[in-house]
């Protein structure tokens, strides 16, 4: 159900983006656009400019005359992908903290993130991969530059399927001690503490960096859900 | 003259960006696909593509049912446009040094791009923007980070008219006072002196940051280049 309407392009590119980041369009999977078309039952024009989003934002890959490609990210690339999200992430702190007592709805918000987070069912990693996205943007919401905003949502989504693979991949008290660091950066938030902040924000990024280091042959061996 | 086959929407892309960046399509113009197809002597279908993926790299909006705008840029977002550039430079660094000696083909370039600036004629500000962002992409390019350089693209393209702008209206001491700090940056670079190189980009960056609070009013009153 739409809350309001939307264009049919704007429609498709969020089921798309929803198809990708929940598996069922595959890393290295061919995207026929007639056929995501019947899928979807709409005409193949709006899919088309659709994919070709997804194609500036780095989801997919466009094969000249070929149609398109659901993007395999290297190990290398998932790396690079979390360092990008550690630079923004950092760099927000301190406005965020400068910022926050401006936005008690963001406050709110991050909240409900951390209670749905831990309530959110074990093996929902798809939606504790969106509330995880929820959570971390109010930083970059926090900075209120739109401009942060946008390529922190490009980037996330580039990164999203390997966000939901690693919740996956994690061993159990990672799950408890991530949602202890989300906690200390809403505390930290609370108490003005910049410091504390980047380093929240720091640790918890550098862990899970570290630990995909930790499966990174195995998830760039295989393709995800599949 | 194209140096190899690309496809038409990669072409109809390329000429759309360049239209925007000339001041050819200005910041508020309405753009009817038809029109512009007929321009470029092409269909519609890869204009639209095309502008689809100028949309989610924030040139252009994207007007429900209506067509097209070019962005206008309020002066707070150039602002947040700088401060993003700011993060991603200094960002790079570290690794741009670290990288520096495994890559004498940048070295190269930069060299060339920095006669090129010296040389360039005075009233091409298109050509010196371009240059300067080659010059500066070379800091993200260092890093070997193919995500950072991405969305490094994206954001150098949406503040692309208002660089031109500035530059026009850079006081002409400025732009020799650039010049130096350019070269000052390749020096730390050959030094392998990380704080040094952060220091240049910093003070680069925010020196335009000032310069450009002194005609933001200005900037965000009229519109560029018509």
């Amino acid at each position: 159900m739409e809350r309001r309407p939307v264009s049919l392009l704007e429609w498709a590119y969020q089921e798309i983006r929803q198809m990708l980041f929940s598996g069922r369009l595959a890393p290295g999977e061919k995207i026929v656009v007639g056929q995501l078309a019947e899928k979807l039952s709409i005409s193949p024009t709006p899919v088309k400019e659709a994919l070709n989003r997804l194609v500036a934002e780095g989801l997919l890959d466009a094969m000249p005359r070929r149609g398109f490609q659901v993007k395999h990210l290297s190990a290398k690339e998932v790396h690079d992908i979390l360092d990008c999200r550690l630079m923004m992430e950092v760099f927000a702190a301190r406005k965020a903290v400068e910022n926050f007592k401006r936005h008690p709805e963001i406050r709110k918000e991050m909240l409900a993130d951390l209670k749905e987070l831990e309530n959110v069912e074990f093996h929902d990693y798809v939606e504790a991969t969106r509330l995880e996205q929820s959570y971390h943007s109010s930083f970059i919401r926090l900075t209120e530059n739109q401009h942060l905003m946008n390529l922190y949502n490009i980037l996330f989504g580039v990164g999203f399927s390997f966000y939901v693979y690693a919740s996956e991949n994690h061993p159990m008290e990672r799950h408890s001690e991530a949602q202890s660091e989300h906690r200390q950066m809403l505390e930290a938030l609370d108490r003005g503490d910049v410091e504390g902040l980047e380093t929240a924000l720091r640790s918890h990024l550098e862990r899970t960096i570290n630990l995909y280091e930790t499966f990174s042959s195995a998830f760039a061996a295989e393709t995800l859900h599949n």
